[in-house]
């Protein structure tokens, strides 16, 4: 269950420096390259000639050649040559929508004909001098809607994450969930509570104390198809909390972009972007170590409660107040699942 | 092939000292903890909240908090509370009968109401001080019954255990079965033989000498569903055999719970229960060793044999005299599953 | 799909030197076993009485003894004895037509009546002293078939095996393909290259110059069900090339035997058959090892492959010119299996 006519993450430029890529998503197998003119090029892991990976082959003078008999691929999907052969005839492949920007790789995985590169998420803090950021990649079996659920509800920091981000003030504070303009967002904020670890260090990396209380916010914002970004911080209590000063408060945005990669299993690219101190890079490095460690923890209860619910398919869950946020992000899911078949069967939807 | 409706062992206690223990048992999920008064509780592996993993989550103050979002479940499979929650109305999950007792925390998988805790395997050494036991834990990918054929003909020990309490007297040796009492017993008596090294180990931690011929007894006695205690020993030749004084011999008792896993695995908690030097901790630990060594040699049998089951699941096997323990120990087995299936359909039954 | 009234190489002798060997082939699982004569058995790996695996069993003056309850099985698939038992009754089990001949042990998995040692494929070189081999064995989870392709299309060397055998006159060089005598024949030949690191490495094993042009040759041979003998070699250029004399060139036999394990999976024995140096130990030991990197870079490819054809069971592909040694070894095997499927059924054939 997942919207096809969508952009979403891939990965990101490192992973394709040195060799195509091969990797699913939404049910696609894809090979990524770099192709000759500095393109990103998104094809079918498919050789026409004998089913060969792709992705198993070379990037060679900015052309993917198959690693097994030569045959040389262009970025639309038509073969360009192979030693001996004429091409003309064979077979094109598909040819993914692809752009690379904000420092990620995007894929329609959908329609072709409908993918407008102007609707990628727009990322201010990516392109801007005022921000650093660090992340990393974890590939999770589990389906992509129960990470969406996750992250929508931080109450679960309290216990998932009780060592590091986790508080329980974040239980008591009531949350707030809205729908606007195609985005879900929940919040909580919570007034005049000491710091739990991993906002002490944070204080502490843009110089400001970590022994005294402070005013901590999340304001979670899920954009369709799957991505979330969540304003988080503290700042010294009595300050103005989330319009605090900068020079009194700890910000950034976490970012997550979770990408299907078949009914049950996903790709899941998180981050911190932050607009304190962005230029020492030993604090991103300390920062993506700690918020790897913290989102390892995620994994385990994800995939296990995958496992359940496959178990039992039929078993209706419990949707909460704290369960909005995900819930509300499933609508917008349905919905546009729902445009899009109703999109591939007009007679259908006509009748 | 299980019947549900019986008690079978869950757990050692040690299991659920520090956390949760979530465990499959005839093909339930189940999380085993230790509630608040001490009690052992067993409760469906499924947060009614969405379905995380209970056995991911902790024991707090003596009740089950799931680690995802801090839900508080009751022994009754009832939740307790919740922070920021009203859960009267949340659904209630399956609660297991469950008992601690002998040494083992012995569970109930089917029909709640039929429990009775008195229907529970006694074991008369358990809870005596002239009795030592040692034990161990394996998980097998082969059907409980395979591992009860096993037990109930110890014919296979001159062949899969040769170097330990293999001899080829015991092939030799006729097998008496007999069904009696709702249970299944087999026999073996061997008069004037050497000991092999396994009993020769144990003569000496009797401080009786292990270069003299002994006689040597076996008696194997199944009780549904899949208890196997077998009365093993030597007593120095011609001075009684299996009713020899104390002095003069070594004797055990072999512990097998048999539990299933699912259709195709289980759970097989083995030791041994010794009367002679039991206050001898080393020598607890030394048996221990040795079994655990002894018993590994059948794991690879038993799981190649299901394998090859599997792969002709329509043939016919032999049903030799030796067999005849495994053979009637079914026949206990399928009685009490047909009387399962009987009493839950009694309509199909009055028609 | 493949055929099974035919000889396929099992293993080599030393696979059972020291034990049973247990081996699926052509789906059928099967122990492979030296008896009392040194005669080679092959049976069913399946105990009559309990079902157990007969190859975990052990070899005892010549005769298969169950290794769990002593069963003594023969050659024939007729129980020989089991201790305390009358056997005459015993259902008997499946005995395979088995034959050590070329230094390798070779099994009919079909129709037994039908099995004639003479069929064997002749191996000119195994039984000479004139040559020396070395090979190995890899077990691939790709369809036989595959490797048919591969090994009778060597275009891949370019591109497979770039660092080792490959080069790029092997693409431009035209292949020729013929089918003769129930053989499918292609072949390449290269005037007046400099030859790859693999050849300049056999060239010095002949105490040849390495740094000079030479023509090479490929001669495919393949014979139904999966053998594939490829004479390779290298000549000093301008001396008669293939027909060069002896000690102008360096000339081996690439020895593939491809046996089907199941429909996606087979065991791969590879080799090489050389007539220069052949008492040279050390040069037999580096060419195998050479040999060993080379082939294991094909089977990421194959099994890849398999992969995107098992997600893509009705894709069609290509049939290049360079494929058409496959394409006619896949039709030899279609024959055979149409003529054994009709063979079996002949009332539906005549109707």
């Amino acid at each position: 269950m997942f919207p096809r006519n969508t952009w979403y993450v891939a990965c990101t430029p490192d992973e394709i420096d040195a060799k195509p890529l091969g990797r699913q998503i939404c049910g696609e197998h894809i090979v990524f390259y770099r192709a000759g003119d500095g393109q990103v090029a998104a094809l079918e892991d498919f050789c026409p000639h004998r089913g060969a990976k792709l992705s198993l082959g070379s990037v060679c003078e900015g052309q993917l050649v198959c690693g097994y008999h030569g045959l040389v691929m262009g970025c639309d999907g038509k073969t360009v040559s192979m030693p001996g052969q004429r091409t003309a005839g064979f077979p094109k492949i598909r040819a993914f929508p692809v752009v690379e920007r904000h420092g990620f790789i995007w894929v329609w995985p959908g329609d072709a004909a409908l993918a407008d590169p102007a609707a990628i998420h727009h990322l201010e803090w990516a392109d801007s001098p005022d921000w650093a950021y660090g992340g990393g990649l974890y590939h999770l079996q589990a389906d992509y809607r129960l990470m969406i659920d996750n992250l929508m509800d931080l109450t679960h920091e309290t216990y998932v994450h009780a060592s590091s981000i986790g508080q329980k003030e974040i239980d008591e504070a009531p949350v707030g969930t809205k729908v606007e303009g195609g985005q879900v967002v929940t919040s909580r904020f919570m007034e005049n509570v000491m710091a739990p670890p991993f906002w002490r260090a944070n204080l502490r990396g843009n110089h400001l104390p970590d022994d005294q209380p402070v005013d901590r916010w999340q304001v979670c914002r899920f954009t369709p198809p799957s991505h979330i970004m969540i304003e988080v911080g503290v700042a010294l209590a009595g300050q103005g909390g989330y319009h605090a000063p900068a020079e009194q408060k700890v910000y950034s945005i976490v970012v997550d972009f979770i990408t299907p990669e078949t009914e049950t299993s996903h790709w899941y690219f998180w981050g911190m972007a932050r607009n304190f101190n962005v230029k020492d890079k030993a604090l991103t490095a300390q920062i993506r170590e700690g918020q790897a460690k913290v989102f390892a923890e995620d994994t385990a209860v994800l995939e296990a409660q995958q496992r359940n619910l496959s178990l039992h398919p039929g078993r209706r869950l419990l949707m909460l107040n704290i369960d909005a946020g995900g819930v509300q992000s499933r609508k917008l899911l349905d919905k546009m699942v729902a445009a899009e078949q109703a999109a591939a069967s007009p007679v259908a939807q006509a009748a």
